[in-house]
């Protein structure tokens, strides 16, 4: 496909233009600089060894996964300063964290409970390693110790515990990245990471190890980075953006959150173009997926794409900007990032709109 | 993992019990048997060539697929019989079909219009070789010809092109499977297989080949098979069953439609319990996707489970029957069975909750 316009692709063809890509990483990378901290991207947005890699060379001090099988794929695929954010809490997700922390050093990973901690140690002794630990401090009630008190006591058992080495706490606020507006999502991240920071400074002035202190993602990268203590933030979205972050509004322009430039898009077929005020195309679910909102097809405004239906999409219109026939392609922005890539093998890397590579999409269904 | 309890399986994992799987294949094949058609069963939703190939040792007459990437998937593991349901509309789309066909002779393709019919003619001249056609006739405004003179006319000009060999017609109705209700599943779905069904009559009346007249699937299997010229149904959710299935309702029981078993699950594994009314699990959108009605617990009625989180899992309720704590296993019947089963490599296939084969979705992720 090398060289290829993206327009000949078969479809459905995830698309992720270079050009912006690129803008997209350089621009977080100086908006951090300027804050003084680091990016520590999260890779459950693309999955992707080689996009990996690109912002590891653009200067992130790491690349979080969200579980340990991606872990394990992306280090098969040549990176290795990795953060797992989610605490392992049964024996088989231990055995294959501290299997891959005896192949990667650079590993660290996330515990959020005495007893999480207690078996991680066990384990890292009978592997006959130490195993760098941060911290889970829970904002709202997904995942994480609380802050505080437990979240203190956790991290002083982690740093009592000889095969465990404690390197900090990580903070995340999944709920705070798309409040929508930026001054009500400021005022609310803080609120909500206030706890947290708290839990920074004890753990700070007991002595503890705080050389990470991780927060934040691409809706709150320039309010959490503004906070003293902080080393790092978890940025996932911004090298993609998706309709869902297009509507949260930016600090510069409340109703469109354009600090970053939408370069992954599906392209489409045109598949039945005779029905009255509609046009089918073969992009449903499987290619879209059905979360909120809904997709837009570039160019066209006036489309309302419905990706409901398994295997087909039902665009419902009153005006068009060009007149379609089957078998024309169409360009689509998607509803949100994270799960339309992890339905995808692979992604047409473009440059003006011809085909440079095609990246796999190394973690690709690594849900474990 | 062979031998293994699902209950120990590392998680999420995707799980189908064998002997409901059998046993609703078995039954739907009866079923269908007794009102003297066929089944064709669709692909789409299980991908998977082990699973074919138990549905043609039960006597299906073919496989039906949505998308000749799924159709090149299957026919590469041993499935052959296979009938493609969206007809291709581009070139490569074309060129595919064409060299499919090419290297099974049993393909049976759908067209819907006369320059579709034209292109594939072509493409089968320029290969050496006669395509098996179908017409594919609309029902609402999705893919297929209009019926009646349109249809008529595409199936005459299928029926003159050299290069193609008319099989007869396909008419799916996709927005009938899920209406509430088997006395209003039945009127509807009949009211509007009216058109298809006239459009059978002049065919065969014509003088053309009508031995395939395939439509229906698992939630009109019982309504359509009925009908005089049906050959067989293309039924696909029976095998699995989902929550949206279960709630429309069957002819022996209007509350929940039991006319098969739920046989797929999703295993998964609490994380956190330690938030009051709160349950964090490793299961989230990119194990469950976002498709509504929710995924529901079994064994739990009570709980609310929110899977619009990418890696999360979120259960909200007021009481359970078991107290949880980290890393006990949960069971899940899934929202639709067709999006979820393609986001998995593979289905752990058990047999009283032991491991017996870890079955490859063959066609996973292939939607072009």
């Amino acid at each position: 496909m090398i060289g290829e316009s993206k327009w000949d692709l078969d479809t459905p063809a995830l698309c992720v233009d270079l050009d912006k890509l690129e803008r997209n990483i350089a621009r977080m990378q100086a908006a951090l600089a300027r804050a003084g901290v680091a990016s520590r991207p999260h890779a459950k947005t693309h999955k992707c060894a080689a996009i990996a890699k690109l912002q590891l060379a653009a200067g992130a001090v790491g690349i979080c996964a969200a579980k340990v099988s991606e872990a394990e794929a992306l280090f098969d695929h040549g990176v290795d300063r990795l953060t797992m954010t989610t605490s392992s809490v049964t024996p088989v997700k231990i055995r294959r964290a501290i299997a891959l922390k005896k192949r990667n050093p650079l590993l660290i990973q996330a515990v959020d409970s005495a007893s999480g901690a207690r078996d991680l140690n066990d384990a890292a002794r009978n592997a006959g390693i130490v195993a760098d630990v941060v911290v889970d401090v829970a904002i709202g009630m997904r995942t994480g110790v609380p802050p505080g008190e437990a979240a203190l006591a956790l991290a002083q058992d982690v740093d009592r515990l000889p095969n465990l080495n404690l390197r900090g706490l990580i903070s995340y606020d999944g709920a705070a990245q798309h409040i929508k507006g930026f001054d009500a999502r400021r005022t609310e991240t803080l609120r909500r990471f206030e706890p947290s920071v708290e839990t920074f400074e004890r753990m700070t002035k007991s002595g503890l190890n705080t050389e990470i202190f991780s927060c934040g993602g691409t809706g709150t990268y320039n309010i959490v980075s503004t906070v003293r203590g902080v080393t790092d933030v978890q940025v996932g979205s911004y090298i993609f953006m998706d309709a869902q972050y297009l509507e949260i509004g930016g600090e510069a322009n409340d109703g469109r959150f354009d600090d970053f430039e939408v370069s992954l898009t599906v392209m489409a077929t045109v598949l039945k173009s005779s029905f009255p005020g509609r046009l089918t195309t073969d992009a449903g679910a499987k290619a879209l997926t059905t979360c909120e909102p809904r997709p837009s097809v570039v160019g066209e405004p006036g489309f309302a794409y419905d990706a409901s239906s398994d295997e087909f999409g039902m665009i419902q219109y009153e005006r068009a900007n060009v007149k379609y026939n089957a078998g024309d392609r169409i360009e689509m922005i998607v509803p949100h990032c994270d799960p339309v890539v992890n339905l995808y093998d692979h992604m047409y890397a473009t440059r003006r709109d011809r085909v440079e590579a095609a990246w796999t999409i190394t973690a690709r269904g690594c849900s474990q």
